[in-house]
């Protein structure tokens, strides 16, 4: 990225050079404590160059954080195959691999960081959310989700927002664990709405019923079916479990 | 909280009526769109006496969101007696009359609000988190917490803050539901991250040993066994599926 070689280079591909100068940098500081300065030497350019392609600070920040929105965003794709516990594991691995490779500038995105106070910056972060929560309506095939599955999705998507953010305060559990850890989650959170409402149960009963025993989803009802004594029921013994069966009861 | 009769209030007394009267406007509208103009009708002075109190629109946002913060973080104060979940379902019903009733002032103080880009509002979020993060450690007994549970406790209270905020918009679901739905939240997070970690497995059975039958965890758990059919474990039978469509596999 960095190079002390001077080239001219055509409008867009110079902008195209100082946003990937300034991700390069923000995935190691905070954009906050990046100054243009840094950047300017960073990419080869004066002071002053930068300034012609990018007004201000702010504007290359905001440029720079809608790449880094696209991109996270790209990582949510994926293929409508297979089962859905697999799917999700599949993009949990390729989201805290983004957020492993951008930490400071991830918190940056999702904390507002320099351009906090910019509503372009809120509509950024808002748009991550939302195509996170289309993709997996998507992949849940529910084009008219019931108020129940809106909020267990949204909740979801903030969880694993707050799980990253708290993971890269310290690294201290291994990424993998927590890729499978948000899997289960999701189950865990429509398994409690699921618990109370009959509408709920049934959205997730169809979404663990091409689940194989050996995917994440399957692993951890067995798993927790495991920790559950035999005679179930409210007069047993406290059990280290309140996680579901598979198929819930309708009120 | 408006008068239209002008007394003279000593320093102390008029900064905090103007605060009220902020707060009380706040739980109807956005900050952002009540004017200095307002807020000085409603306390029935004038607008230069307004900013002879609160030098700039932001601190009397600020001063406001502090005062709301403090409510909000005293609302989790719970004495350390009965079983947990009950502790938290009370704590829970606190926290969504808090936000009932201070709708458009909470989304601000959680979203940033007018404020955004102070540091200092910023500031008092993240108290309101810690607070709310102590208090579910000081319940649960527990001084030095192993990096899974402190990850399950900040993760389940972003849960819960941003399950108010998709509440508020539109308040569609009943919030007695959600109350108790987070605290069944927290409990299937912990049962997830003890799923795969002897550490929280012992934390998790700690926290169930002394729930009663019929208390919220308990209620939960009874619900979700009966869902799982008698011989737990994964070469079980299938449950019945008491739900049209297709019937989940027995894993």
């Amino acid at each position: 990225m960095t190079t002390g070689v001077r080239r001219r280079m055509g409008v867009e591909e110079r902008r195209e050079q100082l946003i990937a100068v300034a991700l390069q940098l923000f995935s190691d500081r905070s954009p906050e404590d990046v100054s243009i300065d840094e950047i300017a030497a960073a990419a080869g350019i004066s002071r002053p160059l930068v300034y012609h392609y990018f007004p201000g600070k702010l504007s290359l920040y905001e440029a720079a954080l809608r790449r880094a929105a696209d991109e996270l965003a790209r990582r949510f794709d994926e293929p409508l195959e297979g089962p859905l516990g697999t799917r999700l594991l599949r993009v949990m691995g390729r989201f805290f691999a983004f957020v492993d490779e951008h930490g400071p500038g991830f918190s940056a995105l999702m904390r507002g960081g320099p351009a906090v106070g910019s509503t372009r910056t809120n509509a950024l972060v808002e748009e991550v959310r939302q195509a996170a929560y289309e993709q997996i309506l998507r992949h849940l095939g529910i084009g008219e989700p019931p108020a129940r599955l809106r909020l267990v999705v949204r909740s979801w998507v903030s969880l694993a927002e707050s799980t990253a953010l708290l993971w890269l305060d310290g690294r201290e559990i291994p990424r993998a664990e927590l890729e499978l850890q948000l899997v289960h989650d999701f189950a865990a959170l429509a398994a409690v709405s699921a618990a109370y409402n009959a509408e709920m149960a049934g959205v997730l009963a169809r979404i663990l019923a091409h689940e194989p025993a050996d995917g994440p989803f399957g692993e951890l009802v067995a798993r927790l079916a495991s920790l559950v004594p035999g005679d179930a029921g409210p007069t047993r013994e406290p059990a280290p479990d309140p996680m579901p069966g598979p198929a819930p009861e309708p009120r």
